[in-house]
């Protein structure tokens, strides 16, 4: 076995696995954000050349996983599984994107977790010898997030400053045992944690105490301090979960302060875009780790990033029903070799 | 290793895992059938105590997995990982439902064959060495997966005769590396099958090519023949789909019909119950291998089960945007040990 468990919640792998390649592709805002020119493809329509939203968000997952496998210089017959999931009911965007690929799918759902829970499967699946190459991809989109969470987009209800813009983008993951200069070292499964919170226009606060609970394990489980890590990326806590997550965590009796970066942060300007709290979706942290944070590790210029992407797991049903909307993350290490 | 890959897109397990429990919890109309005696729990309000169609299900979730850890004489903190999925817009019942065990949790989608990629990602998980016991569990309930995908049961819609009856139930597995008397010995992970249908009512003919696709594939990747199982078990395809799987089996020049069984026919009493073309839903497979077939494969009397669920990849947003309803089956091999 070139693997082990470690700890409570946690998997060590020995060398491979490697992310091999990736793809991202967003629509007009993100490609007007920060990290606009890092993208691989941006569509100024957000229509991706189709007629719904639904549809658009399918040919987005569909779009990345061929620029993944295209890097790779593969097609996706050499591809073994593929790991994928979305935040529609049902998990749509990821049945109807990759089924023109024809690869042997795993669907998922973890919410805006989803890539964390994609990249950690397809890792695990890579060290045991499941597959040589497997892919994991993730989407979200504006257009259909607002229609399946809150309102139509033609309802133009408003939106309050807590609310966090979902990123239009998906990004695809190809990890393999072929050497690469980014190895996925670990993973700590998360487990749902709640604190009983009820505003769906508030996501960042719902997730941000499964993000606390993910990388406290994680420190524990591998025995590091937040200092062995260059940075610790969340998903999409944006900027009121954020301070929340950096606030639980001093509880716990840890800082992360100094390396901590949220995707949710990172995708827009705050200042010019309007998007409140930042920026959320599972198309979100996959489009960050693939277009920005994937290139610094490649290059050395970052050596050991904790990716923790995170999850409100609700729907409009539970919603409507009272419930309240408990969270969940995943945490990946990813190291330059 | 103790696992390797198998052709195209199967795997082949040595020795362990193992299957080494499972509960299964339904509601009064499985109850009434011709299964009823051999559930672990019936309860005839539906309700499960709970005031909605929904927690109704997250409870049945959670009795499911408590059943299969207290018969195998352990408790939630020995379950490493959990691997669960509902038929739900965005997983609820599962989120909602395992909950409460506070076990690191891997979500699912794959409608009704969620059942057969929990199992196989349990299986794949603890042959490589990731946990010594890992929890597999699905559900669907006849109340909130009417109001999901066709009307709520207070509008009381007249339904086709192709229509088939949601199970109210739920089965969880604990897959481990203790010997027990039946192992999984390999897994086969479908693709997306589309044959361009667009019947909601008709779930059975959407699933049916991909229940042939994972059968075909699993006797290429494996060798096998019809012969070489006592029972090939779909999950459920009902009347309907069971005859389109056969035929099209025998287009491929392959014969099943004599080992051919079907937990959508199994599970209802077709001349008593009204429940049209049979069972579905994730529950129905899962409630169905729990009760009925694993107790038959452990005392022996059957040595080798292929156990397919099938699922129908849509939602009402798909089908409303006029997407046909693509099919996916894994499956997953059963043997006496």
């Amino acid at each position: 076995m070139s693997s082990m468990t470690k700890g409570m919640q946690s998997i060590s792998f020995q060398e491979q696995p490697y992310l091999i390649s990736s793809g991202s592709v967003v629509g007009k805002k993100e490609g007007e954000g920060p990290l606009g020119a890092r993208f691989d493809m941006i569509d100024d329509t957000d229509q991706f050349g189709e007629k719904t939203w639904e549809a658009a968000e399918s040919t987005m997952q569909k779009e990345a996983c061929l620029m993944a496998i295209g890097k790779a210089g593969l097609k996706p017959q050499d591809i073994r599984y593929i790991y994928g999931g979305d935040l529609l009911r049902q998990g749509i965007a990821t049945s109807m994107g990759v089924e023109a690929l024809q690869i042997p799918m795993f669907g998922l759902f973890g919410a805006c977790s989803t890539s964390g829970e994609a990249l950690a499967l397809s890792a695990m699946s890579v060290a045991a010898g499941y597959g040589d190459r497997i892919l994991a991809v993730t989407s979200s989109h504006f257009g259909s997030a607002e229609k399946e969470f809150r309102f139509p987009l033609g309802y133009a209800n408003q939106r309050p400053l807590s609310a966090q813009w979902t990123v239009t983008g998906s990004g695809a993951f190809l990890v393999g045992n072929q050497k690469s200069n980014i190895r996925i070292s670990g993973v700590t499964i998360g487990k749902i944690v709640d604190y009983g919170l009820k505003d769906s226009q508030n996501m960042g606060a719902c997730m941000a105490p499964a993000a606390c609970d993910t990388v406290i394990q994680n420190f524990e489980d591998f025995g590091r301090n937040g200092e062995e890590y260059d940075h610790i990326i969340t998903g999409d806590l944006g900027y009121v979960g954020t301070d929340i997550l950096l606030d639980l965590v001093k509880k716990k009796g840890k800082d992360i302060s100094a390396q901590h970066l949220d995707c949710g942060k990172l995708i827009y300007d705050q200042d010019s875009q309007d998007t409140h709290a930042g920026g959320s979706g599972c198309g979100c942290a996959a489009t960050t780790l693939s277009a920005y944070v994937l290139p610094k590790i490649a290059a050395g210029e970052w050596k050991r990033i904790l990716f923790v992407p995170t999850g409100a797991l609700m729907s409009t049903v539970s919603y409507n029903e009272g419930e309240s909307v408990p969270g969940i993350a995943h945490a990946v290490v990813l190291e330059h070799c």
